[in-house]
């Protein structure tokens, strides 16, 4: 698939942020800092911030701060959240506790998430505010999605419902914020910006939908996952919650038995639980969600009536979401 | 002593501290915020914004909000610093990771930084955005700080003027930054505002210096620590700090030896290295640099010309500060 104009895009930030490294004293902790925003990744909100910009003016350069302002403090969360999981790894490299230790780390989160707020003050008289009281409810709400998240690897039931309001709280309402705050820049309307945030949303949940799937059911090596991890991981996804729910008592004795196990053989797992999840349609079920949010998505950006070209950026950052690769 | 404006401030303040509780869900991350939060202390920083509103403006009501902010920003700060130093008490009480768990207290610290820019957007445009700025410098400050004072611990010798840098970053900008935000709010000009901020920055030198003193040399139960504390866990004080600058051959062997047991009689300890102390004259060297921080401050204080009666709560938080007990 060809997405250029998410491409320039791309390339554009990536020359923005190489510009505008983090420097200052003490250099290791802004060293750590710049590593793991240069670990690298799909910039997807960057990206999606300047295809909002994009839908209100040719002259994206008022947009990059803000877009990196979205890098930095999703960086952030990346790195407290590392922490809270105990993740080695990150994108292939050491996360920034491993690496610089967990006060480090701790700390270059707090920082990024200070300097978050630094470039926001930038803008102009009352964009910057806007900007600011967006970033700040964003912000909370996904310190409470992560909470959730966290409750529910303890709850042995989880119900379909609070599983989207969770993905929705700690992932898709920061895409909806980068594609809000592209149109307070773009100088949009109050309803431009509510319709591009409700846009932001829902196509997250369903890209965060999609994930659950393609971990499952996807060979791609693109995904950057081990196939099947998530089930590996007893990781709640909103497949294992819909099996946990549909199942039967013998289906049921069945996952919980492969939930269980501390030691197992990966592939019989995996294989045994696709079985439950295919008898139980759970695929079928949660594209069947994913879609319902997609055009939900498509919906509120079809609301703005833009013009065909103002919207390409914007449509190519729905194909691409749903699809995964440029 | 008897410090009628700041016990009214503290009452103040803690009535609007009780009737401002966090409150959301996920429940239990808002609990932990307002258990920390009301574990006490002496509301230094909201004092000190009020005692510097009221040199401008009788009526303290608009204070009371940005009060919060500087309280809940302080505490934020503790949670994390609590983490990274490894502490298990803070008030007598068990710190936040301690009571919630790592990944709760990481959170609640990042929510209520979160917050403070809630709480701080709500003052009027131009307003909010002066206090936003200043929260924002202050807080990168104190990052640089707490990393300077984790890298102090690791090094061998530190320099006084280092050591007075990383506390100026550390702990006295903020409590210049309450007394600079209670003029913002005075509608204070841009001298008023730098002279506080300075006011306060100074008596934050001094205060943290006294600190150090009192930690070795206090008989007092009021400071709350163990006398010796510091001495106990090697702690690079300002003392310790000119001690192995200003020791000869013989005093420096005693005192690395000192150092570098594991296993001692706490009391032998102490006196020892008060003993070097004393030969060394330290505790009058830090009196000095305390006294230079506090007449400082007074001076920017009196830079202001304000009215004596303006000046009352000013006058009575440096007096406070220098004597720790209301």
């Amino acid at each position: 698939m060809n997405f250029p104009l998410l491409k320039k895009f791309y390339a554009d930030f990536a020359h923005y942020l190489a510009e505008n490294q983090f420097s200052g004293c003490p250099e290791t902790l802004y060293d750590s800092q710049n590593y793991i925003l240069n670990l690298g990744g799909k910039r997807v909100r960057p990206i999606a911030l300047l295809a909002s910009l994009a839908a209100f003016q040719d002259d994206l350069a008022k947009g990059y701060q803000a877009a990196l302002v979205f890098e930095v403090f999703h960086t952030f969360t990346l790195i407290h959240d590392d922490i809270m999981d105990n993740s080695p790894k990150r994108r292939g490299q050491p996360t920034v506790h491993e690496k610089y230790g967990l006060p480090t780390a701790i700390l270059a989160g707090d920082n990024m998430l200070l300097y978050s707020y630094k470039y926001l003050a930038r803008y102009p008289a009352g964009q910057n505010i806007a900007l600011i009281e967006l970033l700040t409810n964003t912000g909370i709400l996904i310190c409470e999605g992560q909470f959730m998240d966290m409750q529910f690897e303890k709850m042995q039931l989880v119900k379909d419902d609070e599983y989207v309001e969770m993905i929705t709280l700690k992932t898709a309402v920061l895409l909806g914020a980068c594609l809000k705050a592209g149109a307070i820049i773009g100088g949009g309307n109050s309803k431009d910006q509510e319709n591009l945030y409700q846009f932001g949303v829902h196509l997250g949940i369903s890209f965060q939908i999609m994930d659950d799937i393609l971990d499952a059911f996807s060979d791609d090596e693109a995904v950057g996952k081990r196939k099947g991890g998530d089930i590996i991981a007893n990781k709640k996804t909103l497949l294992l919650i819909n099996a946990m729910v549909l199942a039967n008592t013998k289906q049921l004795e069945k996952l919980n038995y492969w939930l269980s196990l501390n030691e197992f053989d990966d592939e019989t797992k995996i294989s045994s639980v696709l079985d439950i999840f295919s008898e139980l349609n759970i695929r079928e079920l949660a594209e069947e969600k994913m879609q319902f949010h997609y055009d939900k998505a498509m919906q509120y950006l079809s609301n703005m009536n833009l013009p065909a070209n103002k919207a390409n950026g914007l449509n190519e950052l729905a194909l691409f979401l749903k699809n995964r690769s440029f």
